[in-house]
This record gives C-alpha cells, sequence and structure tokens, in this order.
C-alpha cells in the first residue's frame, strides 16, 4: 500500500496524540476517522474540522473502511482493542501505533493479529504537559523524533508505509529500532527522567521554595506534571528495562555521594568533566 | 550609604555575572571599577564600555575609592582576597558578593572584617551554561531572584542597600533568608538537581541516544554542562546541607524504585499525584 491521498485513515483515541495526527493528516488532504471514547472529543473534533466522521462506538463500517489504523490508545487497552474487534479489519489493512512501549505490546498483537493485516509498531517522540484533543498540535511533531519499531514478522512494504507517515507528519528525525534497543533507550531517556522529576518533588516539601527557584530546577521538574494512569501503566510494561536503568543511574549517584562525602574533589571533577562532554552530544 | 549616582563601586572578579553586575550597573550611570585575574577580561570590559577602569593588579587606590565593593569570585578565592587586602577598603565601604554558598563564607569573613566595613552577604540566582565577561548580560538578571543573606551583625542600612542593588538591577523577586535557610535551599535547588544531572549522564554512554533525545532529557540535562572548578568547591562548600537533601533524594527515589518493581501501581500513582500537585506551585 502506498500512502496517497484516497487512503482512509483511521484514529483510534483521540487524545492529545491522536488528535495532532488527525490534525496532520486531514490538512495533508487524508480522510480521516475517528473512533474514541467522550462523544465530547468527537464533537470539539467535528466542530473544527479535524476529522471527517467520529464515533464512540464501535462502528464495524468504519473499521472496515480504514487502509491504515492509527492506536493512541493506552496499552493494555489498546491490545485488548485489538482482540475484540480486528474481526472488522479490512484486509490487508496496516496498523501501526504510538505506544511509549513496545516489548509489552508488539510481541502479543503480531501473534494474536489476523494474517492478512500487518501490525507495525511506531513511537513518535512528542507530547506535551497537557493533554486531549482540545490541545492537539500537529507542530509538536516538527522537531521530534519518530521511530519505527519492526520486529520479524513485519514485510519491508509495511515498513515503509510506516516511515512515510512519519515524514509527512514533518518529524526530524526518522529512525529504526529493534523493540529491545527501544525499550532500552526508553527506558533511561524518557522514564528513568520522569522517575528523577517525580522523586525530586517527593523528596522535599519546605514551604516557600517556589520564590526561590531558579529555571535549572524548573526546566528538570518540568516533567514532574505527570498522568500518573498512563506513567504508572508504561513504567510497569517496561519494568525490567527501567530497574535496570534506575540501577545504573542510583550507581552513578552514590559513586558522587561518596566522593563530595569524602572530599575527594579530583574525583568530582572527573564526573563533572565526563557529563559535560556527554552532554554536548545532545545539543540541538 | 544611599545608593545614588556618585557611589564608586568596585567589582573583583570580572567573569560572567561580576561582568553582567558591571554591564547593568555602568548602564545605570555609576562609576564601576574591575578588579580581575585576565588582562583580556579588563581589555575587552574597557573596549565594550562595560567598566571605567580595570586592571589585574592589587590597586590600592582603586579599592579605596570605591563606597561599595562586590565579589565575584570562587568562595576561596574571596576569603583569601579579603583577608589580604581589607587594609585598603575605604572606611564605611558595604562589602557584598554573589557567592552561591554562605554558611562556609559569610561568618569567616564577617569575624576578619575590620569593624568600619560591613560585609553583607547576598546571592543572584542567575546564570548561564557559559562564563566570562564575553558573555555577560544584565539581562539574566530580569527573571532571577536575589537574595540578602544577613547576620547579627548586619545593620538595616547595609540591608536596604544591599536590597536596592537588586531592585535597580531589575530582579524579579528580591527576599531575605538566614544563611542556614539559604544553603537548605540551595542544596536542595540547585546542588541536588546539578548532582542529578550529573549522575544521569554518567550513568551511561550507549552510543547513539542523542538521535532519540526529546525536550524532556534535554531540559532534565541542560546543567549536565557543569563548570567543574567551580561546582566541586561550592558541593564541598555546602556539604552537609547538600547530603542532606542527597539522602532525601535517595529515599524518595528508592520508593518509588520498591513500588515498581512490586506492581504497587497505586503507591506509585501516589507518588505522581503528589507530585504533580506540588509542581503547579513551581508554575511561573
Amino acid at each position: 500500500m502506498k500512502l496517497i491521498k484516497n487512503v482512509n485513515i483511521l484514529i483510534v483515541g483521540l487524545g492529545l496524540l491522536g488528535g495532532s495526527y488527525a490534525k496532520g493528516l486531514k490538512k495533508l488532504g487524508f480522510e480521516v476517522n475517528a473512533i474514541t471514547k467522550e462523544q465530547s472529543s468527537v464533537d470539539y473534533a467535528l466542530k473544527n474540522g479535524i476529522i471527517d466522521r467520529g464515533t464512540t462506538e464501535i462502528d464495524s463500517e468504519m473499521i472496515a473502511s480504514a487502509d491504515i489504523v492509527i492506536f493512541a490508545l493506552y496499552p493494555h487497552i489498546f491490545v485488548d482493542w485489538i482482540k475484540e474487534n480486528q474481526k472488522y479489519f479490512k484486509s490487508g489493512a496496516v496498523i501501526t501505533d504510538v505506544t511509549g512501549v513496545k516489548g509489552a505490546i508488539v510481541y502479543k498483537i503480531q501473534d494474536m493479529l489476523r494474517d492478512d493485516v500487518e501490525f507495525i509498531a511506531a513511537h513518535p517522540m512528542a507530547g506535551r504537559e497537557v493533554s486531549g484533543v482540545e490541545n492537539s498540535d500537529e507542530s509538536i511533531f516538527l522537531d521530534a523524533n519518530y521511530i519505527v519499531v519492526p520486529t520479524e514478522k513485519n514485510t519491508p512494504e509495511a515498513i515503509e508505509l510506516c516511515r512515510n507517515i512519519g515524514e509527512i507528519l514533518g518529524f526530524k528525525f526518522i529512525a529504526e529500532l529493534t523493540v529491545e534497543e527501544h525499550d532500552d533507550m526508553i527506558a533511561f531517556l524518557s522514564q528513568l527522567t520522569h522517575c528523577l522529576a517525580v522523586s525530586l518533588m517527593c523528596c522535599n516539601n519546605t514551604p516557600g521554595l517556589e520564590h526561590y527557584t531558579g529555571d535549572s530546577f524548573r526546566d528538570l521538574t518540568r516533567i514532574a506534571r505527570i498522568n500518573d494512569e498512563m506513567w504508572s501503566e508504561l513504567f510497569l510494561s517496561n519494568k525490567t528495562a527501567l530497574l535496570n536503568e534506575m540501577d545504573k543511574f542510583l550507581s552513578s549517584f552514590t559513586e558522587l555521594y561518596d566522593k563530595i562525602k569524602n572530599d575527594d574533589r579530583d574525583g568530582m571533577r572527573k564526573m563533572m568533566k565526563v557529563s559535560t562532554e556527554r552532554r554536548k552530544r545532545f545539543d540541538k
């Protein structure tokens, strides 16, 4: 299947990411329909021209007319949804997603999926601290990475189609990782950082601190405002990799702690030099 | 002493902060002189009209003509400088500083200082990831906090003068804290956050991570580019308070680790809700 204009796209889950996909794809001229939980999301999306049609029901005709189905749901709902409703998929349809963990879902879905439908996993590394279709904004993709996560079961055609979705939405960098590479990377870059921010906010409740806060504390804790329903599920869905990264962090933090305790200024400076050198690689 | 235009101001240490003070004060019409280590800093500052006069020598006449002396040096150099050169201070001069730790210097300086000169500590919570007078910029103060840190030895007049310096430089928020309050606050908000960023950069060196990094990781590690000479001294100068905050963080991080390990989703969500609620207070 090629990503041409008469392709019919179904978004399942019209939140911040689903809504941003819908906005971007609709502006590009595709027919975009949506199935989501709340009628208010459908109403908002229709009123603002984000989708062509939308419903809160399992509309078998709408599912059957979709060439591409993009899932923007919580991991566990997503897997159950496919189990229940895969019978409605059009033969030859390509299914993709936006889920932030892969090991916990990809094999499960590919194992149970009909043979004439293909699931190719993707992770658009974009987001905001607010949620809901009302906050959706396709410009969040422009500066973000889009990762395709194929397995042995995927065809080159589906991988190419999945990359194309990222390309036309304007992502800055498109890459491919294995499931395991993806989950290790996300455990370190995203999940561990959220653990640090949450732990930092929880460990000190001195009144008035906000009056003295500089930008570095604010930058570091921006992600401490966290969707607890989603992130607790993401953490548990990637538990082994996350605990492994937390262990590595603990070891590094404890090393610094001991150096401070032992007045080992040279040792501290060595760690700071490593940190400074490595951080340069992450400059935009 | 009132902060009126014919007041003569001496900056000792013409780096990023000293230079930004000089720029701001000079634009306000004060006579601003500087003593600093490098001739290149003097040359740059003179060429760009940041100071009236500058030298790398201990110029006793320049010191003796200053009504206000602002120290923007590393803590240990600062204390030694005063010990050596306080004989040159003008009688009635007010000395202040920009140092990020207070317990390790304030009492020491006040104890040894001549009776006819007053030291009132201040901490402008502003900075950039670059250093040197070439990068100085008085606009870094506009969105920043300025903290006056008086002790029992300080007079209301010096406290008022010190606040006035912050006010005319345009700081957003001016506050007073005791030495101990200041050092605890800075251990948590500034030093601990730098420890987290450094530890995070040191704990994982997987190649190519930078291609997958989102904004949250970048925001969190911005301060991982760190001046190791300065920060290792700041950490050791505030060791007890910093280790205490590191202990509190470790306890909170370990609590989250255990909840993830034990699949305690409710417990994780509870911490995330606390984090989200507290973080709101820090919104600008």
